[in-house]
Order: C-alpha cells, then sequence, then structure tokens
C-alpha cells in the first residue's frame, strides 16, 4: 500500500500548481521581460496594479525581493525605517535591508493587529544633526509570526495619519494582505489606497510556484525596475512563472475562506494546548507551548513521525498553516495526531 | 497574410521554450527549494556541478545575480576584483559590486581572448596599510562586448597560475562557457578545473526561459545559499524554470555548432562592412560600423523596419546573436535585409 | 562690566583645555602615526591599552568613529547586534551601523542601567536559513540618554555569560566609563575584563579637546587600524591630540567625582520639577518634563536667555551635564535660574 | 655625538609643527565644533572657502575623509565615478568608494598631467536599463603616484566641458593643489572655479599637523557635514587642528617654491639612475628603477641605514618627497647616499 502523503501545514508557499494552473502555465505567451516585451508579466503586473488602485507593478522572483525593492524605494540609505520587532522585513530577509540597502531599522515590540500608532508616532526621530532620519514606516498584513492576525482598518488609517503628519512613506508587506481582505471583506483597493507601496505574494496563500509583485506609483515603480535588475532579478522569459499567478489570482483569492475555516477548526481543536480563543483570524494557527507538556521541536519531531509536518519558530513556538494543498481529510488527521501528541 | 516573425538577433536570451521544454516543464517534480525540497532543483544543480568537476552548484534567477553570489563568495567587503573593462559584471550589473557587495573593481582593458596574463599580473596590489587588498580575478567566457571572443585555454592556465601565485580567487563568468566548450572542443570538467567560481546561464544559448547557477566547492554554496536569500533569489517551487535548464542541457548543448555556423556565415556575408575576418569565433556577431556610411541607431532602425532585430550597442557599435529561434531561412533573410541597408 | 561666561550645561564635551593640558601638548613629541612613528599616540595608545587589562588600543578623532570600528570588528555584515533603543550607536551615529557595516541592529526597550539579561538572551536569533545571525551585544556604560545611569556589575557580568552561551562578542560604548568607575569604585581592568571591544573618549568628562579610543586585543586592533584609515580616521601628527588625552587620563580621572556631587546637587535642587530621586549617580541629570508647566524648548530658551545652557532631548526632556568646565558658583547660579524657570 | 636626524624623504606628511604654528596653536580660540561652535575652525572653513571662490567648506581629520566625504556628494551610491587607475581615491583610501559610499569606480590608464580628455569623455556610458550610470569625474592636482605632476589648465578645461556635456560633476583631489598652483601661478581661485568640489590637505606641503577641507556649494556642504558625522569625523574642539591650518595656510604656501626648487635639484643628480628629464614639476621625484642594478626595496633598505628615508611604492619605483623640514643641506646629503647607493 502507498504511503500517504503528509499533511504539510509547514507553510502555505508548499502548495503545487493545479491542473489548471498547469494549463494556463503552457498556454503562457513568453517573450523577453528584461527588454519588457512578456505579454503575460505585463499583463499580470497591469491586473495586480489595478485591484490595489496604484499606477504600477513590478514582478519579482521572491517576497524577500519584491519586499527589499519597495524598502530601498521608500527609505534612501542611510535613513530610518520603523516595523514591529516580529516583522518578516527584519526577521527572515537576512539583514538585507542594512546590508544591501544601508538601511537602519528600529522596532516597536511585536504586535501584530494591535498596534498602537500612537507608540509609532513616539518613535519617530525629529530632526537635527545626530540622528538617522526617520523616513519610513512598514507594517505586515497578515502577520506571519503573529498567527496570520489582521491589522484593523482603523488602526492602518490611522498610522496613515502619522505617516502623513511627519512626512513619511508608509509599505505594506502584503504577501498575505489577500486573507486580510478575505476575512475582513475590506476592498484591495481599500488597502491600496492607504500604502505608498506593497509587496504581494502569488507563492503563499495563492498557490502560484513562485513569484511577487512590488505596487507603486509608475515613477517608484520605474526605479523599482533598477533596482530589480540590481540584485538580480530582472528575470527573461518570466512568463512562465507569471502565467500561473495570473490563474491564482483569477481563481484562488475568494477560496481563502476554505482555508481560514479550517484553520478555525485547527485553532479550536488545539485550543486547550495554547491556541488563544479567537486569535485564528486567516490561516495560520500559531501554537503557544509555554505551559505544554512538549516543545516545539519535540511535537515537530514526533508529529512529522505520523505524517504531520508544522513549523518549529522557537523552542515554545509551532506555527501551522491551511493551504490550496489540504483539505478537510487532511486537517481531521493533523488534528488526530497533533491532539493526542499534546496530550501526552 | 499574417505578419512574419521578425528575425530577432538582438540577443540569445530571446528564445522560447520548445514543444520538448514544454513536456519537460509539465512533467516536472515540485516542491519548495526554500526547504531543500524541489527534487528538480536539487537534480539540476547537482548535474551542472558534475559538468564542471565540482562539488556544489545552486540555481539563481538571472545570470547577474549568479555573478553577483560569486562575486560576494570570491571578493570580501573592501577588497578589490580584477576584470577586464568591458565585462558584463562591472557594465551591465547596474553597479550591484559595489553597491551590494561593497566591492572594489578594477579594470584592464578591454580585451577579449587577448588577455595578457602579465599585464594582469602587474595589477594585483601589493599589501600594505593603505591600499585595497586584490583578492579576485574574473574573467567571461565567452565574452559577450568582444562578440563572442573564446579565451585560449592556454591563456586561462596562465592566469589560474597568476592567481595561484598571488593566492587569489578565479572566478569565471561563464554565460556562454556552453559555447567555448562547443567552439574549442574543450570539456567542460577542463573549464570548471580552472575556476574556484563559475556561473553558467541557461536561458542565453541553451533556450531555457529562466535561470543560472553557481558552481563552485560544497563551503562556498552553502554560503552562496544564504547570500541568495539575502538578494532576494530564494525561489519556491522552482522545478518549473530547473525542469526547463535540464532539459536545455539534455538536448541543447551540442546544437549551438548550428547557431556557430549560421554566425559564421552572417559574419562572412557583412565582413565588407565591418566584421574582422576570423573573429566569428561563437553565437556573437560584432558589427564595426566606424567607417561605414550608416551608424548603429539608424542601422538598428532601418533594419527593425523591416523586420530584423540588431542591438545597438554604441554610436558605431551593433550586435547580432544566432540562436535556437532562428533557422538558416530566418539567417537568409537577416543577411538580405542587413546587407541591402549597409551598402545604402 | 563685561558680561558673565554662560553657564554650559549642554554636555561635557564643551571643555576647554586647562593651562597644565595646554602644557602638555606644546611639549608633545610627534611623528607620523600613519606610519605608527608618533610617540605620543604609541604611548597613549599602550596606556589606555594597560588601564582596561586589554593587549592594544587605537586612537580615534571621535566617539563616533571608535564605536564603528568597534561594531565593524565584532559584527560581521549583514549579521545582527542587539542593544538598547536608545543606545548612543542606533540613536546618535546618523545610521553608521547600516549604512557603513551592513549591520542590522534590533532593539530592547530602553533600559539603562535596569538591562534584563534574560530579555536579552531571548532575542538572540536561533541560526537558520532565513533569519539574520545574531553576532555581538553592545552596552553604553554610563547611559547617555538614560542621565548616566550605570549598569550594574553583576549585570554586565550576567550579559557576559549570555554573550558567551550564545557565542557572541559583547562590546561597551564606554565614552563615560570612567564616571562609572569613580561613581561605583569599580576598577577600569575589571570592566575590560568583561569586554570584547570598548570604546573610550577623552573628550567628554576628562576634558580633552578630541579624540576617543577603541580597546581590544591585538588581533582586533589591527584590523580595526585598516578600518580606521577607510573610515578617514588615520591622522598624521596626531600627538598633538593625544598629548591632550594622556594629560587627561593622568590628571582628570578622581575629579569625576566632583562632577558627580555637583550634578547630585544639582538633581536635588531640581527634584520638585521632574528628577526621580535617586537616579542621579554620575555627571548627568535628566529632567522629565511630563508633569511640569514648561515644556523642555521653553525651558531651554528661557535658559539660555539667562546664560545656562541645556539640551533639550525631546518636547519634555531636558539634559544637565557637569564638567571640568563648571564650578560651584557655576551649579549655584544655574539651579538659582532653573527652579526660578520651572518654579514659573 | 649625537646621531642626526634622518633626512626624511618618504612625504610631505612627516613634517612637525615650526614655532610659529605651535604659537597660533596655543593661542588658539576653542569651542564644540559640533555645535558649529569652534571659532579657529569656522574661520579655517570660511578662508579656505574664499581662497577657491566656493561659498563654504569643511574640515574633516584627514585627506581620504575629506575625498569620501565629497565622492558620496558628486556619486550617489550604485552610480560610477571615472578616475585613472592611479588615482588615490582608488589606490590608497582601502576600498571606502565602494565599502562605504557603495560606488562604482572605472579607470582610464593612468596618466597623471596627460589626461586625454577625448579618452574620458569616450568612458562616459549612455543611459539604458542594464548598465550603471557614469555620474563624476575625479581628478588629482598634483598627482602623487605620477611623481607630482600638474595637469595643465587647458586639460582641465576641456574636461570641465567634457563633464558639463555630459551633465555630470567634476572632482578635484586637491591634497597637493597648493603645489600647483606655486608651480603654474595658476590663481586658487582659477581651479575652484572649474569643480564642484574639492578635497585641500593641510598637512601635507603646508605642514600642518592634522586637517583637510572639503569645499564646494553651501547645499553640498551642509549636507557633507552630516556624512561627516556618519564617518565619525565630527570632531569637538577642533580649533586646535584648525589653527594650525590656519597658520600654515597664511604662512606656508609661497614656500613651496623652495621645495620644489629642491625636488628639481633632487631630480636633475639622480636623472642618470631613472629620472625622466623634465618630469618633477613640484615636490615629488619618482625615480623608475626598471633599468637600475638595484631594485626599490633594496634601495629603500641601502638609504634607510645611511640615515635617508624614501618610500617604495613598487618592486622598481620609488618616491622622494621635499618638504618643510627638509633643507638645503638635507638635500645635499640625500643626493650623496642616494646617487653613492645607485651607482652600485
Amino acid at each position: 500500500m502507498a504511503e500517504a502523503a503528509p499533511v504539510d501545514l509547514r507553510s502555505d508557499t508548499v502548495t503545487k500548481p493545479t491542473p489548471g494552473m498547469w494549463r494556463a502555465i503552457t498556454e503562457a505567451e513568453l517573450g523577453d521581460d528584461v527588454y519588457g516585451e512578456d505579454p503575460t508579466v505585463s499583463a499580470l503586473e497591469a491586473e495586480v496594479a489595478a485591484l490595489f488602485g496604484h499606477e504600477a507593478a513590478l514582478f519579482a522572483p521572491t517576497g524577500s525581493m519584491a519586499n527589499q525593492i519597495a524598502l530601498q524605494l521608500v527609505t534612501p540609505r542611510a535613513s530610518e525605517l520603523l516595523c514591529d520587532a516580529d516583522a518578516h522585513v527584519v526577521t527572515y530577509e537576512v539583514g538585507a535591508a542594512a546590508a544591501l540597502g544601508g538601511i537602519s531599522t528600529r522596532t516597536w515590540p511585536p504586535a501584530g493587529g494591535a498596534i498602537d500608532p500612537d507608540v509609532v508616532a513616539a518613535m519617530i526621530r525629529p530632526d537635527g544633526f545626530h540622528a538617522v532620519p526617520t523616513r519610513a514606516i512598514a507594517v505586515e498584513q497578515t502577520h506571519n509570526r503573529r498567527g496570520g492576525e489582521v491589522i484593523p482598518l482603523a488602526t492602518l488609517q490611522r498610522l496613515r495619519e502619522v505617516a502623513d503628519t511627519a512626512g513619511l512613506a508608509l509599505h505594506c508587506d502584503g504577501a498575505r494582505v489577500w486573507n486580510a481582505h478575505v476575512a475582513e471583506g475590506v476592498p484591495l483597493a481599500t488597502y491600496g489606497a492607504l500604502f505608498d507601496t506593497l509587496s504581494v505574494c502569488l507563492s503563499k496563500g495563492l498557490g502560484a510556484p513562485v513569484g511577487s509583485l512590488v505596487v507603486g506609483s509608475a515613477e517608484r515603480i520605474a526605479e523599482g525596475r533598477v533596482i530589480r535588475k540590481r540584485l538580480g532579478g530582472g528575470m527573461r522569459q518570466a512568463g512562465v512563472l507569471a502565467a500561473a499567478g495570473r490563474y491564482a489570482i483569477a481563481h484562488h483569492i475568494d477560496r481563502l475562506a476554505d482555508d481560514h475555516a479550517r484553520a478555525a477548526r485547527l485553532g479550536e481543536s488545539l485550543a486547550p494546548f495554547g491556541v488563544l480563543a479567537g486569535t485564528v483570524r486567516t490561516n495560520i494557527v500559531a501554537l503557544d507551548l509555554t505551559h505544554a507538556a512538549i516543545d516545539a521541536p519535540a511535537l515537530g519531531a514526533a508529529a512529522r513521525a505520523e505524517g504531520v509536518l508544522v513549523s518549529v519558530l522557537g523552542p515554545r513556538v509551532a506555527r501551522l498553516v491551511t493551504h490550496l494543498d489540504l483539505d478537510d481529510p487532511a486537517i481531521d488527521r493533523a488534528i488526530e495526531v497533533l491532539t493526542r501528541i499534546l496530550k501526552g
């Protein structure tokens, strides 16, 4: 008997193309995008810009590159970016902001959706001859390390006011902004209107194999195209990838509600073991094992032995992510395995 | 009557997947390569490392990123790289070596195949407390801006000795090293043995849509994986691209001889107008229009109007490149159009 | 009648050489320190290294350069430094760590002496393929923006253990470590033994016109000499400055007790207006005007009009610093003026 | 009998203050220059700006820092600077342009005074989406590694036209521009008018112990003040150094003619051994030992044993520099010792 495929809850990045997506890929019209001649890439860029109500967008091979292009656009070398201490841009991008962009980052305590715009406002440095000048603020919607938390629209609107008052740019790491859109019913263009730049990802919840975009003004995106070339992200017949992205945008946004429902079910089942009630808003379940009998690496190993894969983010923190390749029976199996292990 | 497709001689980057390559793409087994779990990417990396007799290789979205990863591996920040003044790494990578790697570059006069290892040796700085220390030398095989020239094996061997004597690393920008291999009959592993790192490209003569690799020791490639993540090149289901690369390596190396023959024919036909006899060694024809009646932009525009696309590299320099998507009738048409325009 | 000189409480950097120090300057034996031939600089470096029980020291034109040299020594490009959010190195050095060193900085909430080593330990990132690796921790002794607070020796010893456990380097921004030494009675060598690198300043409490030093191992200082040259800090006959520094070390350390006594008196007198009892430990008085009738810029302007200069660090924060050029009558005058203004 | 002091021909940086200069130092009025309150520094900056007909100037601890501040002002990160291959800024500043400023440098063959403006013009890159954009040109007047050669005024004027045509900035590394002024009789303001920025040095031929200045527009110098702070060059009571600089400018410019006469005499005496007739224009004698019986390190060692110090710049290149601390008998002694050794 064939071994069952593992239930992979590590990340929504692990999904593989659906048959429909494969068809879109093989039917893609291609060209050399370094010359601006790949019609599929150009179409994707135009569609995503329109979704967020911005003038332009730029395709990039990864979410990290999309973020770093945007950070370089809004935070000149030797100036400062504010973000939360658990933000992807300062945690999981291998020091790129400082090492490649010469950008200083300063962080407020991890907050996810509970960002206090007054705290952020108080961090902005007054001008002067000693201090590094603050030039931009970044938020992450939804928030990866905070269990997919959603920043409420009202909080974002107040942050926009804070940024405007101080003359700062506001960037959204929107790798999973699609999930916020579905969970909150906030139009993408409403989010788009609040930010100077956004990065959005096709290869997380949307299920495309590779690709992200930077969204912004035509002027910024033109400059971003040069930054992308310098970082080594100017691909040739990238329509192979962009075709999957176009398919994902056409077919995989609304269905994120299913991932959210499955994550909610997972969260309820694991509530006795470290999931705070009501915290699962999108497709991520953060498991706080501080008071559990088992730590995160041990849980990870035991679950893996039974065909369930979870992410270990720290000694007492694990993360479960639902996605396109997980159906209800897979979630049932994960619940069965994980509760058994956690009960000890 | 449908308009004929243009004869695109601008670059060998413009090719589109063949039916066989499309099949390879859609049959690719995928996984999340950030977790090292994409079997197609891993297989491609192992195959390319083996071809060059090195321990390891790393897939990257572009040749520029592959080069910049390698430069950061062999040239620590605040040290110096020597290369020729027309090298791609200092000409067409938007200042990345200095801006991202903090690398100083110093160049010898453009030389292509005619590099004088003694001139290079004399450039190496003696140690001391003022000077930036020289740490690496880079060559380009074949040489893009020098009309696809091939550096003779004996020259490379003497450069290797120069590097060894001074304790320097030697990098090969081998985006088109496949063409040198086919033109000279030098085994890829013979080239590989001469260099500490090589970059090789799948999306130029080999005809894959996207992708390059860095080749080197296991230790260097492990470090290169971190540099790639920082630059934003850590893609997810990159097997979509790698599958095309594996197909290209299996099927498109030997056939480069056809591109070379077509380039030679093109070169002979255009010899009266600025192609030096005997200089066309691979798939690139450099047209020196210094003594022509027409300058390069005018030639480019006139040819484009008749469906033939060429690259304009300078006021009096044009470049023609043969590739997988150009057959003999296309070359015939190009010869007809270009000679007619050049005759004035 | 001649106008009295202002009582300048803005900073201990404003002092001018004493007659004895001028004599030391004019009697200095000089040489070219880029060649390592300035005997006065060499003597100063040896003396300071010995005071802290380290192998070597390096003279630098400013405390900022001394800090940045040390940070580059202990935190390789693209790795991370932890420090507190009010540290001079991330606040007042114009973004140098990121812009020049490619160093990511992450901060714990401002804490001065009340650093919690467990909080710091929890911030250290586990190794992995996404995160920027933590490589060093920096503390500031005494702490400028925290009113000259002193980190207790026991706290530093626990931080050293935290650093050792994680394999991190520990740097001390010791611009005012002399004040901690005098206030606590802790030998300089005891402090020195706890750190991989220290920066110490001659032109703050010690009263020299210009100059700081980096202290560390012979190997690190040799590398620091190259970094100093690159930053543009390799001066020629720097003995002109070093002579003043040698004099300051011989004559101005113990007398810091007088500055501390005067600051304590100032702090007691201003206690009703926002100085927390017992917080004035060294030569800095931080005035928290949150509940005062007057804000910091207004206090600064009103005091300046009466010949008393104070630093305005924020809308409700002012700073007073005692130093070599302020005697008891000057402090009396400052108390009289400031209490009058603060009473409103 | 006391041993005679060595005749130190290594560099004009080795000079020590004269009695008059010492007097100027001890009489200097000081203040905290970070607050812009050191009257001696401010006076020096105003005087030097006026000499070159520019709006403003900025004091820096070294010529390297002055150059690097200027390069960052005229060459934005990720753009390109053109200079000659032997220029101090790419040879002796430890890679700072790339490592700290992210600046790409590209060089024309070493040329000193014989710069060909047409060659420089041909190097300027056309705009486009691949290339690093050229933004500035730097020249060195007089030229250190080219034996103190002077670039003729007409050449500089043509370079200015080249820069204007292409919209580039023009920087002068004028560490020894004083020597060109004296040798050619060209007013400093005439040189000043040709450049966007100049660096000038007080501690070479002018004999001050420490210090250089950047000269430029008020706007550029204001920005330069921030760059200087970031590099760690914002010194406090820097008037100690600036006083010597003011004295040097008042008393030591015209006397450079004596250094030139002595260098000429030295050059004539050594003509048979590798000094090209007529090449000694200022205070530097470059000795080309290609055809000599002795190489440069051996010459250096033998001369040192007899109390004559020379610089060894390469296996077959030595450099002799005259300066304020060398009188005619010292030159006589050097001639006697060196000719004896060179005769073998």
